[in-house]
């Protein structure tokens, strides 16, 4: 092991006064729990502290297991308010409540107890599985998948959440376990391509670009989070980490890029939905810009969810010649006739019918404005970023 | 046959006096000639005046066949010059003389007298065949040849020499003839495609867009002078032309284009070559240029030999983003990680590393400059010109 990794080891391991910190405020809360669920609800401590995985930031997960015939929504939320009062409200596939407890976000999750993971009833139902099987596996790979999450997160593929569109913790905890540590799941990493097919799970028809067999749940695509761009900067990364390790894979520098294209900021109004469902929405709205800006370029391009729905796009152009060539069919083909009835400008070149024309937009304002006449558009002088790690 | 048809034919058909007039000059150099060469060399009338089928802007050819043992560059052109003295050189692929008796260009070219057409020693000694052919296969066509020849004249596709890179009078000869008259002719055209193989002979080395087994010589391609621009615009000429004929496909107009992409003028000295030569170097120097400006949107391309020589392009774009977007490996291919160590700047869009970075060349000008470093290169506000009959 390389001294960077034993340092970077030292500073993200819990110090034991704090593992008992973390540990201490759970119990606390479990047992405020078990006094408080009705009888027949199971309380269970699952993800990162349960495993002991966790990362100094770490959250609490409590799971109470409820029976499958009762209604999560009223009867599991109002259990989950008598353990933390003053819980905001949020929503996976279930609602659940968030508080903070002595520093430390805790998740009061009500879900069902099911003994098979076929009978799932939820998302949520399969968590405590997650949790079993880790702890079964693990052996002794906690601090290896500590490593491995804090990599992840450096270089912005840790979260399954879709403001990030990267790994859950419970995909690094069992590729982890699969390749037997950081390194191991670092030099695996640098040699995948995408689409990352590991399993074949039905016909892929959401077009995952990694697909990986839940252990606990075979037709379920453990991966389905990971976007391609986040897949195509993990292997990146380990390709780079393994020509030349260093601190900032783990620990980031967000530097501004020292050159880059033309910035263009779009704010929309948010619609009232919670952060990942904007995203989804944000995400499927650039993408649709996006497809319809092939004449100005796109470099790249970002979105975030505030108060605003933004969308950063760089591209090469903004503005395009106020003549644009425009391709014509073939002499021979169909409709060669119509076109030069159309464009009387038409020459031939290289067996093509070529015209100048005036683009349909001219800026890159225009022609984002049509697509969403209410978006606000402004051409702006901001650096984005660099990649994390340089 | 329209209105149309008949009102340019009567146009264009020599009347009877001027036919007379050049048959009298023909007849009067044929009779100087048959007069000033030696024993054993023949004289014949060749070309469109022999075949009955030249327009009213006629050059009166006459090929003295010599023996083949003879150097016809140096008795051959000697002769030549006993008939017309005031002569200029020329040259096809053997040199010749070109003068003008009574306002008409009379071409006074040397060959050698062979019994076949496989013992040919220079190009020129086909023409002879080619003149006996047609006159044999004719059956009074004459007429709708010369209408066809105007019709090819007007679009700009009438002349095998490289500044029109069109179809020689003899192909148009053997062609109407085949499809039996102008319209015959027109309708088949219309039909056509490129690349336009009516017979496969050997394997087309030079890729000619249109091959044609010459009649008298199967071996030969009777249409490797026509280029694919010629033929393009002749395939549209003669779709559009049957839906809307017009007199204008006779006698074209050469308006200007009432709007255009940007020009740029390119100068280069003229070498010292005769026009044909000097065409076919300008137009290679054209390729290697427009091969290069793939990035500025070559909308047409024109090349003029005079005392200079031109290129004028037309481009949708003369000057570029001062920041271009490059597209890298993806992340998972070989060179990823160098072009990032090359790029640190570089993004990941859509699976692919991207950056935006400076483009070689800003403009068209240093563009072409670096490839033609002597070329004089200039932006201009001309306007080319659209196709012919519009």
């Amino acid at each position: 092991m390389s001294d960077l990794i034993e340092k970077v080891k030292s500073e993200i391991i819990p110090q034991k006064k704090e593992e008992k910190e973390i540990k201490e405020i759970a119990d606390k809360i479990l047992k405020k729990a078990e006094n408080e669920v009705p009888e027949g609800v199971e309380v269970m401590l699952v993800g990162s502290v349960a495993k002991g995985t966790f990362l100094v930031d770490v959250d609490i997960d409590i799971f109470l297991k409820f029976p499958i015939d009762i209604d999560l929504k009223k009867e599991g939320l109002d259990v989950a308010r008598r353990i933390i009062s003053n819980g905001e409200e949020m929503y996976a596939s279930h609602p659940y409540l968030r508080g903070e407890i002595e520093g430390k976000f805790v998740d009061i999750v009500p879900c069902y107890n099911i003994d098979n993971v076929k009978d799932l009833k939820s998302a949520v139902d399969r968590t405590p599985f997650h949790t079993e099987y880790v702890k079964k596996e693990m052996n002794g790979m906690e601090n290896e998948i500590r490593l491995t999450k804090q990599f992840m997160k450096g270089i912005g593929a840790y979260g399954a959440s879709s403001s990030v569109g990267g790994f859950s913790g419970y995909l690094i905890e069992i590729l982890v376990i699969e390749k037997n540590g950081f390194e191991g799941f670092i030099k695996w990493l640098s040699e995948c391509k995408c689409p990352l097919i590991i399993h074949t799970i039905g016909e892929n028809k959401h077009r995952d670009i990694m697909v990986m067999e839940d252990p606990v749940d075979s037709k379920r695509n453990v991966a389905a989070s990971v976007t391609v761009d986040v897949l195509s900067v993990a292997i990146l990364a380990a390709k780079t980490f393994l020509k030349n390790e260093s601190r900032s894979y783990f620990f980031p520098n967000h530097k501004e890029k020292e050159e880059c294209g033309k910035m263009t900021i779009i704010n929309l109004n948010r619609p009232n939905m919670d952060d990942e469902s904007a995203l989804s929405w944000l995400r499927s709205e650039a993408r649709k810009i996006i497809r319809n800006l092939e004449d100005f370029k796109i470099i790249s391009c970002e979105v975030k969810i505030n108060k605003k729905a933004t969308i950063i796009i760089e591209s090469e152009i903004i503005k395009r010649s106020d003549k644009i060539k425009h391709i014509g069919p073939e002499p021979w083909k169909e409709g060669a006739v119509d076109f030069l009835v159309k464009y009387p400008n038409t020459s031939i070149f290289e067996g093509k019918m070529v015209i100048a024309k005036n683009p349909r937009f001219e800026t890159i304002e225009n022609a984002i404005q049509d697509l969403i006449p209410e978006a606000e558009v402004k051409s702006k002088e901001i650096m984005p970023k660099k990649l994390p790690w340089l």
